[in-house]
């Protein structure tokens, strides 16, 4: 049964609303977040166009800036409006996600319900909701049923964004299929004439042919307001790009188009998704803002008990660097699923074999993972990519050397977990048509996690990764792996926008430049500073850290390199925020490094408390959080090409008690490009009042553990 | 497990073939059919590009033509070859179908094998494999699996059909997504100023917006040869249309686009769908062809058992003439699945009321009918077309007052079944998605055949009827239906290319204009005299005939009239074959014509044997059949606007024997728009060598039983 999530919330907030409501036109309506250092100001402009605009602490944020919405068959949603009724609310409450940074999360909001209606198209109406948070803004169109509205098709969202200057910015190309870009980091005003360069070569991509970015869009601004723009609960709707106006700094929303120009099919009653902006003075309250969850609808399932955040490894890195195995089980350059894969022509160097994968089970078992990610395994690896094709993979029938009923059998007995993978070469319409028999394999081979991807030009043809169609896909996968209690990790998919919310199965997705672009041609030291601010800030994302043997040329061939200290890699599993976390090296990197490789195994993947200690989008991150109904706390400090000292406080720690802390630090001579495997691992007594200065390498970091100290503890190790 | 019929028919063929390899290059290769009537050329002109050229009686039907292929991304398979094989062969044999118009098919041809080389494309090779049949030619493309040749994508098929003069020409418009266009008779070179007319409103239509008509396409040669152009087997390609030019009677493929313009997606080894040229100087024998059949591949399915014609009545006409039901249970008109649909609004006009559905039961019982069809049993009615939309069905919940179980119950208790509907309102993707459970609920409910319907814009959006995706679509969800023992007949599909030979569980389509349209208009007197040279071509309609009320007026709504005499109505489940034959009138209708109807309750849907005896496009057609495993004829007669005289002879009956037979003949005083009830039955006593002549009136028909006399018939009933 499926449970209309808006409902439920609708009928939860009646209790709690504070109803003003104005029967007469006002021309300009005005709330305040509940601390009051935001307003939002409503204002129809001439000939009846909706406008808004926001400032924090009285500096304007968002200047004066047209709403509406174009439409290819219902007329314009542009101008024409006057004010038939506004509503205010405000909301305060708590809420438990299922997992996440915290265990509780609030959500408190003052809320303005604006009703326009046109009088001259039948006196059809919409509504605008505004929810002011603390943390920002969110707000979106809903289009009611009435009358004269029923069926529309949007041509064009025209929400704009006027900012204030020619903020400093961390961008990424807009793009209808991929979100795997470098980030730049510029002005506004300089975008035009970085985009060609930031335009990197990337699978099947879309760039779009107008001056455009994607959310979520950091910025800073000349004075000092810390500014995101992203959207949150993107459902039957397309996602939203940024169009740039390099001159007035004005952006405006920018929809993905479907396979025949249209943006988005509606059937009232219907809403868009949030469009967000979060805004702060402390980059560290941009981090720690859970206005996208709190705008996301609660959870859809009534049973979550089997939804766990996963910690696991994979036959997966060594695809990328050993260059000792491969996908593809055949040397063959053309294969059919009707074809007999006994027959290929083994290449030798298949990666998904029995011994690989009951070897990496063994390992699992010995360390404590949840799961064993295998690639792979199924047939179609031999010309999956580049033809546009349907019938890639059929995801029920594995290769000849891969037994999945015997390791299946031999995974249970170890207590592990092998974690499916389901690439569909964007060929998303074969998936769905195999999408029960693929999920029932999996359920009977004990399987309860995907990984999916989506490499490739997107099956609808035409449609793109960013579409509405592709949008309604990823959540009805989501949904389908929930009556069979499997989780998913999506990759290649749309951005996230908090829908974890609602789908908790939905543990984490990619849509960004992850650790496997670090074996091709690397990422930046400061690309790990930024993703919070920009791709996190809709959800978790399935980064793959924990890269021990960074220096690539290790495996002989090439000269490519991670471009971190092997603590930074440590330090990701508290600042790349996941309810899923590979260790992603090969086991063997593990076993070289095992006083290291023991903060991974420590450290914790779901958590009751999170304190943003440090932070600014570019130069460094430092994270503390506590684990999950343990008295355990995990720190994770990262900086960018450059060293610093990060200062560290534990006054979060309950008082009264003693506690150890195990530093693993990076070692005087280390750096991301020398010495990166140089790192020191100590233990020092700490209490709440203790502050750590630690100097973190150029591109390295800092990982922290902290117990409550034992006797023995006391005794052995001395105080910080 | 899924049995390649290619590979299963070429294994058979190694057995028969005799071989004659030629490693020299040929520049003229010349076969002729078995009986020496047709003579097929095949000859590489300047630039190494393929033509042929077909002659009957040496009477040229088709001039040198050009054959090949544009691709967008592997250069063009259009000229630079040299023959570098060529084989020829003969096969003669039988096959058994499943069901059909005659229990033993004859498959008698002599085929060139031609493979052709490109230099300058690093050796490519394509072959392309002629079969000349007594009746006609097939011939296809085949790219076999090689070094440099694995994905193309192809821009157009190029194939031409050089005709001889300005043929009398049977034809619809070109138009990517349908068929039910009235059928326009004219020289083909007045196509051009024929077209805006023909190209009528239908829904859902795209027009082809170049000059361009639909195959099948009949024609008639001043010289008097019959010529119908179509293809068979059409899989995992874009359906065919025809490039007109009016001034030198050329015409060329022109086929389906999908979303970004592209016309198939191919990888080898693959083949297109074959081209083919049926030829006589005799119309009867267009119609008892077997050309298309025999390219087909043999049934993909090991047991066959279940699948069996079926006789059917519907709660379906009332939706057109009476005036009184609807699809629709409530009067909203914007509903969702998410809704309850019990709060609907009811109509009072809901047509599948569980008391109606149990009246047809009652009534298909009573007069030995296999199946009820029930059409707006589920909900989604009330908006369900025009929007676009993708969720429209959900294709498993009944509206309220339709209860499944109980029906179920009652059907199983009176020995019927109900047949289901499937309305996806185009959206295919919404279809395939919840396809296995939609079959899962028609056994849980004991429903063993499907009606699909396709009304509407496709989903995939930008996607064709007639394109590749839903060609492959089609096929897709005959052959699930097959895994649960369901039976197919789709409307508004792509039409009839002899895929039923493979796939006998898909019993029939539509694809044409039927018997609805008799309430939407009207059909012209002659439609039914071309059909069968058209549309039937491909394979059996599922035409809905039997309307004894013609007059629609007598529904106290309009003026609309069913242009036929009652016994014309009658003549068409002979003439028009199919194996899925619905009586498609009320039945309060047929209890008021209880000696007509007796036709319709005898009337074989599976034949022995069949006797196409008079036959002209456009003017009339007479056929005689044996019933499948009985001795029992009948014999259906029409003819046009114009009354004529049926000359009937009986030479087919096994002799030294008498019959008697029941002739239904129009009135003296029937028209087609003058008392079309008007009509007698008789019995005469017949022998092998009797004769009938029999008037049929302007828009009439005659139709014919014919058993064995028993000595109480011989008493009672005069010698013919």
């Amino acid at each position: 049964m499926y449970i209309d999530p808006t409902r439920q919330l609708v009928r939860g907030l009646c209790t709690l609303l504070l109803i003003c409501t104005c029967f007469m036109q006002l021309h300009a309506q005005v709330i305040t977040s509940p601390d009051k250092n935001l307003t939002l100001t409503f204002e129809l402009a001439e000939n009846g166009t909706p406008t808004y605009r926001l400032s924090y602490k009285k500096k304007p944020v968002i200047k004066p800036s047209r709403l509406g919405l174009e439409t290819n068959d219902a007329g314009s949603f542009m101008e024409g409006f006057t004010v038939s009724n506004t509503e205010q609310a405000t909301v305060n409450d708590t809420w438990q996600p299922v997992w996440g940074e915290q265990s509780t999360i609030r959500n408190n909001y003052n809320e303005l319900l604006v009703t326009l209606t046109q009088k001259e198209q039948q006196d059809r109406s919409i509504r605008i909701r505004f929810r002011l948070f603390n943390d920002g803004l969110g707000f979106r169109y809903e289009f009611p049923e009435q009358e004269h509205l029923n069926y529309f098709i949007v041509k064009e969202e025209n929400t704009e964004f006027n900012l204030t200057g020619d903020h400093k910015t961390f961008w990424i190309p807009g793009d209808y299929d991929t979100n795997e870009y470098a980030i730049t980091t510029s002005k506004i005003s300089e975008i035009p004439q970085l985009i060609e360069k930031a335009t990197i070569d990337v699978h099947a991509q879309h760039p779009i042919d107008t001056l455009a970015v994607q959310t979520p869009l950091m910025m800073k601004s000349a004075d000092g307001l810390y500014i995101n723009i992203h959207e949150a609960a993107l459902v039957n709707y397309s996602a939203m790009h940024l169009n740039v106006d390099p001159q007035t700094f004005r952006m405006s929303s920018h929809l993905t188009p479907d396979a025949v120009g249209n943006k988005a099919y509606m059937q009232t009653d219907t809403k868009t998704p949030w469009r967000t902006i979060v805004v702060s003075d402390k980059a560290t309250d941009i981090l720690a803002s859970k206005l996208i969850l709190n705008l996301n609808e609660p959870t859809a399932y009534e049973d979550v008990s089997w939804i766990k955040p996963v910690k696991y490894i994979g036959v997966w890195w060594e695809y990328f660097v050993a260059g000792k195995s491969t996908w593809a089980y055949g040397t063959e350059t053309n294969v059919k699923l009707s074809d007999d894969f006994t027959k290929l022509t083994p290449s030798g160097r298949h990666g998904a074999t029995n011994e690989n994968v009951k070897k990496h089970i063994d390992f699992a078992a010995e360390h404590g993972f949840d799961a064993v990610l295998v690639e792979g395994w199924n047939v179609g690896w031999e010309d999956w990519f580049g033809n546009w094709k349907e019938d890639v993979f059929d995801f029920i029938t594995p290769y000849p050397d891969f037994d999945v009923r015997e390791l299946y059998k031999y995974a249970l007995s170890k207590g592990v977990r092998i974690m499916m993978h389901h690439e569909t070469s964007g060929a998303a319409t074969n998936y769905e048509r195999r999408l029960h028999q693929a999920f029932q394999f999996m359920k009977d081979y004990g399987y309860n996690s995907v990984k999916t991807g989506y490499v490739g030009k997107i099956i609808p043809r035409g449609e793109h990764h960013d579409g509405q169609w592709m949008v309604n896909h990823y959540i009805h996968v989501a949904r389908t792996a929930a009556d069979y209690k499997i989780m998913v990790n999506s990759h290649e998919a749309v951005r996230s926008t908090g829908l974890h919310r609602t789908y908790p199965n939905y543990l984490a997705q990619e849509s960004a430049r992850g650790t496997e672009f670090e074996a091709m041609g690397g990422l930046a030291p400061d690309h790990a500073t930024i993703l919070p601010f920009t791709r996190l800030m809709g959800g978790p994302m399935d980064y793959t850290p924990g890269i021990f043997q960074t220096d690539l040329s290790y495996y002989g061939t090439g000269n490519q390199r991670v471009n971190t200290t092997l603590v930074k890699q440590l330090a990701y599993y508290v600042t790349l925020y996941s309810p899923l976390q590979m260790a992603a090296d090969l086991p063997e990197n593990y076993t070289r490094f095992p006083d290291a490789f023991q903060f991974i195994k420590d450290v914790a993947i779901d958590w009751d408390d999170t304190y943003v200690q440090e932070a600014e989008p570019g130069d460094y991150v430092t994270i503390a959080r506590k684990a999950k109904g343990k008295e355990e706390w995990y720190v994770g400090g990262i900086t960018d090409e450059n060293p610093r000292t990060a200062v560290i406080p534990f006054n979060y720690l309950p008082k009264g008690k003693n506690y150890v802390a195990t530093i693993y630090a990076d070692g005087k001579d280390a750096s991301w490009n020398k010495n990166p495997q140089s790192y020191t691992v100590r233990k020092v007594l700490i209490t709440p009042k203790s502050v750590l200065k630690q100097r973190l390498a150029a591109g390295g970091g800092i990982a922290i553990s902290v117990k409550e100290a034992t006797n023995e503890d006391r005794k052995n190790f001395k105080r910080l």
